[in-house]
C-alpha cells in the first residue's frame, strides 16, 4: 500500500493520490472545527505534534491497520498550529478496489489515531 | 436532515454542501468504474435508472437510515449512461457533528442502494 502523510501548519487542500484503473472506491474523511466545545463557542483549536514522531507512528499504524484491510493508497494530511472553525484539521483519503476495506481502514485508523499518535489538540482560544 | 439527490447523465464533479460550524466531520464515497469487470478488460459501465423512482427511494432511504445515524446533510450524485473507466459513477458527501454518524450512515447507504434503488449497471462495453 502506498502511504503518505504531511504534517503541516498550512491550511490543507484536500487532495487525492492519483487514480488508477484498478481504484474502485475513493473514501474520505475530513475532520473540521466546529464552532463550540463542550458547549462553549470557541474561534479555534491549537494542535501540537511531536512531528517526526506523529509521522513515524502514522506511517506504521497504516501499514499494520492494512493488513486487515487491504488498500491500493492512503494519503493523510494534518494540520498543526492554530485551526479556526470551520477550517480543516485533518483530511484523509483511501483508494482500494471495493468500498468496504476502504471504509473499514478509514474508520480504524481514526479510532486509533487518538489514542497512539502524538499530535494533541492543546488549547482552545474563546 | 437535509437530503439532495442528483441523478444525470454528466460527469460528476465531486460537490459538498455548504459548510456550517456545527459540523465536525465530513465523509465522502466515490465509486470510480475500473478497467476490468469479471477479471476482462473493459471501457465503460452503462447506468440506467427509473430515474423518478430513484430519486424518491434514495430520499426515502436516507431519511429512514438517517434515524438511526443522525446527520446534518446528505448529498448524492449518480451518474447514468455511460461512464468510461477511471470516471465517478457515484458521489456521496455526509456532514455530521462526529464522525461516527457519518461513517455508518456511508456505509448502510451504500449497502441498501445496489438492493433498493432502481439503477441498474446494465452493460459492459468492451
Amino acid at each position: 500500500m502506498h502511504i503518505e502523510v504531511l504534517i503541516s501548519p498550512s491550511p490543507i487542500s484536500p487532495a487525492s493520490p492519483h487514480s488508477r484503473p484498478d481504484v474502485g472506491a475513493l473514501a474520505t474523511f475530513t475532520g473540521l472545527v466546529r464552532g463550540s466545545e463542550n458547549d462553549l463557542p470557541i474561534s479555534a483549536l491549537v494542535y501540537e505534534a511531536y512531528q517526526p514522531m506523529a509521522e513515524i507512528v502514522m506511517h506504521r499504524l497504516l501499514t499494520e491497520l492494512a493488513a486487515a484491510h487491504p488498500c491500493h493508497s492512503v494519503f493523510v494530511q494534518h494540520r498543526i498550529g492554530v485551526v479556526p472553525v470551520g477550517e480543516t484539521a485533518i483530511h484523509i483519503a483511501i483508494q482500494a478496489r471495493h468500498r468496504a476495506p476502504a471504509f473499514a481502514l478509514l474508520a480504524a485508523f481514526m479510532d486509533r489515531l487518538k489514542q497512539d499518535v502524538p499530535i494533541w489538540k492543546t488549547d482552545t482560544l474563546s
